[in-house]
């Protein structure tokens, strides 16, 4: 694997798994009142727009990066909705 | 322009675009509390990342839709740090 190849999953892995301590931080706290609203329902949009764009174009990375990112931007948003 | 490659921009905007209100929440209530730092260090590090990546393999797209994520999400971890 070169060098780019690995940045790159290290990029991914990075942006995938960074939504996990949000999500256990608001399912703990109930607290939701600093997170915006406009930016998880637009942020969990474009993930699921990814996510369709990475089945349409049969790319795994992409369905597999942005269906768990997915899991975890609707849940906050969830939350976000269900706390405010 | 096909149909798989207008879903494309409109995820990368969506996915860019999505940062702004929560950047703007945060500079004007200059409350942070409910903001996961572990995300937004771990999110950023990975755009900074996806952006790095995108220059070594020359794709203007990832450039663009990275660097410009880069400016809103490190403008949020900043304030973050700053008010906790």
């Amino acid at each position: 694997m070169d060098t780019f190849t690995i940045i790159g999953l290290v990029a991914a892995t990075c942006t995938t798994i960074s939504f996990v301590p949000q999500a256990l931080r608001t399912i703990k706290t109930k607290h939701t009142k600093d997170l915006s609203l406009a930016m998880y329902s637009l942020f969990t949009i474009g993930i699921f727009l990814w996510f369709v764009y990475g089945i349409l174009v049969k790319d795994l990375p992409l369905i597999i990066a942005n269906g768990i990112t997915l899991l975890f931007t609707s849940t906050i948003l969830i939350l976000k909705i269900k706390y405010k």
